[in-house]
């Protein structure tokens, strides 16, 4: 296929060159061009656009892979936008896909794919993805996919070059929803082990046989596999997901939630913790640090026992 | 090892069946003695005594798997209890070593252990287990151990015959400590997955394709996998372990928690669900059925697109 792909941090450019391996033609821009010119350096074929309504020129499918729902919107509907360069539906052929891949929130993807829809009958995908640079660069990455069924098998055999997993997630906007809602789920399930190994530390257990236990029984999840062990050590590096950028998404989880008329109290929880953690100056730290907030609150620090202990 | 196994309840009758088919050399006794005749009757070779005093003579372990402390302690150092029947300690042999598999929290594994090595100069184990009744039956239960390590590995053989990971935890309570919090860890968890399911009801997102991702995803948990679809389809059966024994556990946590003079406020927050669900009649329903008083409280039911809704 011909693909553009718009914004090359650290899980876009793992995305493309998987996109490019793959075997698709791609072109690529990034809004600090040096960084698509070396990406176009290191990946043989790769064309490097100027705008993004340059790279949209004659290509099947856009990605896009940025911070937030403005940037989306600029890139695909600005004045330089990827719409107003992208190829119309004729009865030859279909129009250009438009898949975002950014975490946005549901109001924002169908907002978006209202106007594409609208004012250039373009269709739109939301494919906000989990799993991070790591599985990024591996090509593992889990889709969650809003919009129509058949723009998803379009497309299908690019989402397959970056991801073990594709699900369609009903209309445009779900896959955020879907999104949001684990990333709210991972935070507070983080929350969950920082109290564990807190309440554990108090207690003078030895916190490597409580995570090995809760690893292997009910008490599992893939927080404890992930964070635990850090929390223990208080290595916040490396940063697999700083914790400002789950923040962002446990805020997007939260307006969502609310716009429905819906509740998810222990999310608001979570963000708390994540406020305080962002403001204890951790928001460059792998969101393991918000174990510290907690250390601060309980007057413990994890792996360490209290003074006066008897055990 | 000729061992005497007091408390044939749903998890323990399992449990000496491992013991049985492994080799030991069994006796058996139980409350209601028809659960002990019968038994014995489908496990050639086991015998049957008439008191925990009787099985325990001339064993090299006592093993007991029952509700709480004050039977555990009833069983132990009562008028009939195992301790009086014993075999102590001696120059040219070890004292039978007593092993308690139920879940009663560490302040009572103490207190029982200190009183049979003052009065008695017996050993004792708390052992208590994760993994319902399909892993009693199948040996693959995991067992954290509180006590000295000699003691651990002259019983080792017979915990092998019945779990699949054996984890020594510390001195004696430690492995009550371990397991309350990853009970803990499991009640919390289980309240996010329903707090979960009913945002992202209130959002008509698909919840099958929710699952799905959490359970590939960030999101993951062993309760996400284990009682996510029971709670879509609303079927609290069958009861693999009943809401009021997870209750009476994560209250046995917070009781040891504040004993340590910590804390654990999400256990608080699952023991309040907890509560309501017991209160509304279900704690005879497996702990899934937690997700009740919050569909109550939502006002929602997870997987019923709420009236009205334009999505």
């Amino acid at each position: 296929m011909r693909i553009a792909f718009l914004g090359l941090g650290i899980m876009g450019s793992r995305m493309a060159a998987n996109l490019s391996l793959a075997g698709h033609e791609l072109t690529v821009w990034n809004r600090t061009a040096k960084t698509a010119d070396e990406f176009a350096g290191e990946h043989p074929g790769v064309s490097v656009a100027a705008t993004p309504r340059e790279a949209a020129a004659d290509v099947d499918v856009v990605f896009t892979m940025v911070v937030d729902g403005p940037q989306v919107r600029e890139l695909l509907l600005g004045d330089a936008g990827a719409a107003a360069g992208a190829r119309a539906r004729a009865d030859a052929e279909p129009g250009t896909v438009f898949v975002d891949c950014s975490t946005i929130g549901p109001e924002q993807a169908r907002a978006i794919a209202a106007e594409l829809r609208s004012e250039h009958n373009f269709d739109f995908l939301d494919a906000p993805v989990t799993g991070s640079a790591p599985r990024a660069q591996s090509g593992e990455l889990v889709f969650m996919v809003g919009g129509e069924p058949e723009t998803l098998e379009r497309v299908r055999p690019a989402l397959e070059a970056m991801g073990s997993l594709i699900v369609h997630a009903g209309e445009v906007g779900q896959g955020q929803t879907v999104k949001l809602i684990n990333n709210g789920v991972a935070a507070i399930n983080t929350v969950v082990v920082a109290q564990a190994l807190l309440a554990a530390t108090s207690q003078g257990a030895d916190l490597d046989v409580l995570l090995e236990v809760m690893r292997s029984g009910s008490g599992g999840s893939r927080m404890v596999e992930l964070k635990g062990s850090p929390m223990v050590t208080h290595n916040y590096t490396p940063v697999l997901f700083k914790l400002d950028h789950l923040l962002k998404d446990v805020r997007l989880c939260i307006e969502a939630v609310d716009a429905s008329g819906g509740h998810f109290a222990l999310a608001e929880l979570a963000q708390d913790v994540l406020i305080q953690a962002s403001d204890m100056g951790l928001g460059d730290e792998d969101f393991a640090a918000l174990a510290a907030p907690l250390e601060r609150d309980y007057g413990v620090r994890i792996g360490e026992r209290p003074a006066g202990s008897d055990r």
